[in-house]
């Protein structure tokens, strides 16, 4: 990579790019690749071979020449797209597919009741004897939160970092899952997967072990970047693996899918060295208990903050049942390195004055039932607030969770705690990268075609121009759907149709059980109540035996207007003896007469429409 | 003032402040303050006196000492602390009482269903014989919304600008209120209310005619800010009366009441001057449709608009009923200035070319209803989305808003519009003060005591922290809660009480008679659903006659899940059964043993909860 330049004037060539490299590197970069053993003994098909050991070519290698008609490769994203949540990409070829990530999403403010969503994993079942895997990028949720329902549909073995497959270990028991096939992966180790020869490389993101995945196939390479920022001065020290991607970019990348989360953001991000010191700034002066929250998944975090309490000679106190989880499972792993003592039981507490205390803790998004909001809102059995607490929120709110956010902290001010959160400090930096490291992505990488993944449409799209913006032809540029099947081969790429893909709901233990119907009843029921009418009839005659009985709930407060359910009992008792003079004796006329009336008189007296729900009884 | 120090090292001393003005200024300031007659004939009590048109003191006046054990002025907020919205505040003096403002606030997530919020007012209908009348700052919602429910329950004269008493006649036509007494407030125009000399000053906001108001008393000045930002250069040509605040702040000030909405923001808000260049860039080279969503009370942004399409030749369509509405009243007082012909009919649309169109809308904050949503989800019944039309966001998100905003724009988007929003482009600017313009405000009023308003408590804190941070002794700050009584006079101030305060949900025509116990009904629904179960029983031996019968809404698919329903149907059974040969025959008591059965039964199943109803014929 000689041309530093990242907004060319004119057009540049994409993918078979003429090198010019004034300083040939002479390291071979891949020297430390090795064979990993495939230890997965029903994996049959993962065959392993060794990485190659040859030095990196100066210059560019010749571009593999489809046959005519030959084969091409697939690209199926079934999750991800238009949307910042359950990742799910697939790539097909010659008969066999490779699953990148399998991840949930949270449901939407439309989606009532719903715990999560997961993809529609209809294509997979389908076809499950062509895949060979899934490789998973990194241990966040988006990324390996549905696998379990993905293990309990088809046996399919697990590739992914370790802290990825701690995490997921956790989840498998929460399952009851057993004798999933796992095989941890690392930087400088390429493996064999069918016809894929996988080789996972080092990124920097908001958790450690995160990986984007390139796939080599006889007809050229696709690169996945999972999530990734670039962040120079990592807290574990493992920084991103530049010279790969720039390796890959010198031989040739066919296909890459990138990261478009925070493409509208102008610059760079800011490093988790800029948070470690406004994290010290706060400490140095205080006095009192430390409390910080943010995401249990943001072990580099979680890091620094251990660090800066050992620093500041304080004790640290763990609070939230998932950073509990995720602090065994990286402590235990050895991702994240917590000095001996340093750690202290809540019931330990007491024997430690304010300003030797830190309480790391879940909530950092105002989530109802996290540690931090009960301790804000005197609901926590164990904790309160003193006056005084310096309370840190060391993460910003998700779109759509600014307001209880807002509402913790204005409660935790109300207790008289110093709240430092957002603007206000640098106390917090994202995992995904803006502008101008994406810029270098693509220009390290300059693949022949371009899926921009893991965002919205708006995101989508911007990721889009600014690919084109650095020279990329619109045609190679494909802006998916989730189920879209794009295949490519050198010469040309084009969407060729669509697969089964969608969100499917899962609420308690129902997957798929819950609807637009159901939704819909959901909100109706929520914006006006209910109203169930009674009557028992006689079955030979249609006359009514007992009733109409009313019952309303979430609709008026009743005690307070009596008046109003006793008028309404009246106008349906009215719309039956119409419909008695009228002969009417269908059950569903009745139903639909009673409802009829009820409605327009209720929504005369209220200017309400409450959901009316009639009820013969048969006697 | 001849101190330009906004954070002096030393602490100042607040209001009886030596003056050492080493310009005295010699323009009477209030030199074309004028009589306005009282014509509301039934408003008895509101006397007027001419203003007195006297040179500003070179000497700061003497401060009236208050007479030992005499009567102090009230200060009673029962709308706008702790909370964006609702704002109401009263000023109690000599058994008369004065409201500022009177508005509504919109109901956050958990009020399910609600379409609006009200401020209590039990203390003013028990006490209307002592109120002399509502004096109005602006016409935004949450200061004027709740007037018509005000009226309902007692009758009070409306002082206010003409833009914001305009806005309350069409209020007043929708809710059929007659002879309401009106009377318009002008700057440079003090009138008697009572006990209380009040004295309008002209500020900036987002909607012109907006104004901070003076009371005068014989035992002080209570200044109330209004909503507020200083802007230089605003579109009308009206700059706010910096003079009049500095005057104040000579003559002495006993309490300021002052906007806190924008107190975490630092420096100060851009001018609308900025927003016009960055419109006027974006319509520069835009040869398709150009689509402006705004706010429809941001009157200085229509005037914008309106501006930059007449200088580039295009002519505006108007759409959506607030608009519309809005458009109406400031064009017939003339509040705002629109060339004639300049503005067309929906239906003449067709007469002219993409490039000769600006279409005016609402749906700035993604409201489903509003007619860019509809656009842009292609439910609008007579415009939609064209691929290549500009859409601008002339507006941030209100927060709570981010994801509907965000919906929208993802499918203009898709619609393959182009779109310019939030931090792409100048498009926006607030309507409050930052802390540097807030700093200028509290340096000129200098006042004795201070209340932050008009913010949660999180910047009404960091508003009071503020005053604090410029000299003012904690003890003369009071960050205050709705209800709260602050005694004062010119030695002390005190909370001394609380009265009835709090909000009141209005949903459709109901006020008030939606409570927590609805809301809690009303969350559940939405949660997990219904189950309604029916038995029909025999009066007299409590045997079962009919049933039991199951219908379920919101809680499964029932297609799908007949099975599950059959096995609920046969787990009430069961429980009657059971109840039966116990002998159980309290109606009360059989309800809960099918609720209970039940309850576990679908828990076990399902781990969800939905609402279970069971109703019990007697026959």
């Amino acid at each position: 990579m000689t041309d530093t330049t990242t907004k060319p004037k004119k057009k540049k060539k994409w993918f078979k790019r003429p090198t010019q490299s004034d300083k040939p590197k002479e390291q071979p970069v891949e020297k430390n690749a090795s064979t990993v053993a495939a230890d997965i003994s029903t994996a049959t098909t993962s065959k392993v071979s060794p990485a190659k050991k040859k030095k990196r070519p100066a210059k560019a290698q010749p571009v593999p020449v489809p046959e005519p008609g030959g084969e091409k490769i697939k690209i199926i994203p079934l999750g991800g797209l238009k949307e910042i949540g359950k990742n799910l990409t697939l790539v097909e070829y010659k008969n066999e597919i490779l699953i990148i990530d399998c991840g949930l999403s949270f449901p939407d403010d439309e989606m009532l009741g719903i715990d999560i969503v997961i993809p529609d994993m209809t294509y997979l079942v389908k076809n499950q004897e062509k895949i060979r895997g899934v490789v998973i990028t990194h241990g966040h949720e988006d990324h390996i939160g549905a696998i379990p329902y993905l293990l309990k549909q088809i046996n399919v073995p697990i590739y992914g970092p370790r802290l990825a497959l701690g995490l997921l270990e956790v989840k498998f028991k929460e399952h009851r899952l057993n004798n999933v096939r796992m095989q941890r992966i690392k930087g400088d180790e390429t493996f064999q997967l069918g016809v894929f020869k996988i080789e996972p490389i080092r990124t920097t993101h908001s958790i450690p072990d995160a990986f984007a995945i390139a796939v080599h196939t006889d007809i050229g390479t696709i690169l996945h970047t999972g999530d990734f920022k670039i962040d120079y001065t990592p807290v574990d020290g493992q920084v991103m693996d530049l010279h790969k991607f720039a390796d890959l970019g010198e031989k040739g990348v066919l296909l890459m899918l990138a990261d478009s989360t925070n493409v509208e953001r102008p610059g760079a991000t800011i490093s988790e060295q800029n948070v470690r010191k406004s994290l010290e700034n706060a400490f140095m002066n205080c006095k009192s208990r430390i409390i910080v929250a943010t995401f249990s998944s943001n072990i580099h975090r979680l890091q620094i903050i251990i660090n800066t309490a050992q620093k500041f000679n304080r004790k640290v106190v763990i609070n939230g049942r998932s950073m509990l989880n995720v602090f065994a499972v990286a402590s235990e792993l050895g991702v994240m390195n917590v000095p001996e003592g340093l750690v202290i039981d809540l019931r330990d507490m007491d024997e430690y004055r304010d300003d030797q205390l830190v309480l790391l803790t879940t909530g950092s998004q105002g989530e109802p039932m996290a540690a931090l909001s009960r301790m804000s809102s005197g609901e926590h059995r164990k904790l309160d607030i003193q006056a005084g607490d310096l309370v840190i929120f060391s993460a910003s709110p998700i779109p759509g969770n600014e307001k209880t956010v807002s509402r913790v902290i204005n409660q935790l001010f109300e207790k008289g705690a110093n709240v430092i959160y957002d603007s206000l400090a640098e106390v917090h930096t994202s995992g995904h990268a803006c502008q101008e490291e994406l810029k270098l992505m693509h220009n390290l990488v300059r693949p022949k075609y371009f899926i921009p993944v893991h965002g919205e449409y708006r995101h989508l799209k911007q990721h889009a121009n600014l690919a084109m913006s650095l020279g990329m032809p619109e045609e190679n540029v494909f802006t998916m759907q989730n189920g879209q099947v794009l295949e490519l081969d050198q010469i040309e790429g084009k969407i060729t149709g669509k697969v089964q893909a969608g969100p499917i709901l899962v609420d308690g233990l129902g997957v798929g059980d819950v609807g637009s119907i159901v939704l819909r009843d959901r909100k109706h029921l929520a914006e006006d109540g209910l109203m169930v009418v009674v009557v028992t009839m006689d079955r030979s005659e249609a006359k009514v035996v007992a009733g109409p009985d009313i019952i309303s709930r979430g609709f008026v407060y009743v005690r307070e207007s009596e008046d109003l359910m006793e008028e309404a009992r009246i106008v349906v008792q009215k719309s039956l003896d119409q419909m008695e003079q009228r002969g009417v004796k269908e059950w569903a006329q009745l139903k639909n007469g009673i409802r009829d009336g009820l409605k327009d008189f209720l929504y005369h007296k209220t200017q309400r429409r409450p959901m009316i729900l009639p009820i013969i009884m048969e006697v």
